[in-house]
């Protein structure tokens, strides 16, 4: 039965990189495989998107990113992710829910009780099967991400933001059985391979 | 103190006039009155609008209408109404919180608890203080509304969305104190007299 596969992690951890080495590691198995952005990924939620990720005049409430961040997360889920799944379709995202708990539970500070009586509001019980979370000291990767060219609103945000955000991701991560944390400080060899030996382990039913 | 005052009703209710009879009372009273709209009423808010009345080539999931219709309502909130409330304006609001319990609970069957609980989990407490509900049978008020020009996305649905709207707003309304239910159907001249005798006994220490 197909899976989702979600790629989690701080500006400048390497998720679309990873992303294309499972996406390749499935693909090699003979598996059909569906890539996703959040928030974004269909016509309507990269609008949304853009509300979120542009910088405008007008300051956007957190409570209004929160919900803007789920209507693209819903548009995608019901629009894309679920059909694909139903399909037999393997689907590996760039980010999903866990972005909103620890980017606007901790890095933002909004009660993450709250994120997640939204998220059950209108995702109910919906999960992926296997969270990759890049793991990365915020300076580092926002060094790695300035390379890659102008920061958009949220990577914007001030360093501690980032601490917060990190911290909020690893209290998802630790213990959680659904979940692996890559050191996304190593080289880009030493993560694919992280990567890699994590699918073998994982999914070695597949061969 | 100033108070928040929200026009409900469906399509060709005669919300916009009925919201102009509200200010000009206000203003002849001599108070500071702003005037909203929802969804909309901000620049980011007005984008969230777009979202929700265009017609799209891809099907909005009501999942997302709802929390859009929310992203817009607490960007209002939180960026000009309780702004507003706060420096002594008077608030008089072309639809509200109701719209999304009437519309997305009875029209489109999304659970009303579970819109109350990301009404709650964005908003708190916050509510107006007075909700005039322009009561029409949708059959003709969708007849007015036509005539206006065009219709929306929303304003598409068939009639039997309306009536289980409609449906909707009266329960809302029925044995609530801080509401009005105002004969619709009536002429403009009927209303405007409703409504005018309606403020004059709500608000009669004003004067």
């Amino acid at each position: 039965m197909s899976q989702f596969i979600v790629i989690e992690g701080l500006e400048g951890a390497g998720k679309s990189t990873v992303q294309g080495h499972v996406v390749d590691w499935l693909e090699s198995k003979g598996l059909t495989v569906l890539r996703t952005r959040e928030p974004g990924g269909t016509p309507l939620a990269e609008k949304m998107r853009s509300l979120v990720k542009e910088v405008h005049e007008e300051p956007l409430t957190m409570e209004a990113e929160l919900l803007l961040m789920y209507a693209a997360r819903v548009q995608l889920v019901k629009g894309c992710i679920q059909p694909a799944l139903a399909a037999n379709t393997w689907v590996v995202g760039d980010r999903h829910d866990w972005s909103s708990l620890a980017y606007q539970g901790g890095g933002r500070g909004i009660d993450v009780a709250l994120i997640s009586q939204i998220k059950q509001a209108v995702l109910g019980d919906f999960t992926p099967n296997l969270v990759l979370y890049l793991d990365i000291d915020p300076a580092q990767g926002l060094a790695r991400a300035r390379i890659r060219g102008e920061l958009d609103r949220i990577e914007q945000e001030q360093l501690s933001f980032f601490e917060r955000t990190r911290a909020g991701y690893l209290a998802l991560a630790d213990n959680n059985p659904d979940c692996e944390i890559i050191d996304a400080s190593q080289s880009e060899a030493e993560v694919k391979a992280a990567v890699l030996a994590c699918l073998e382990r994982r999914l070695c039913t597949l061969g």
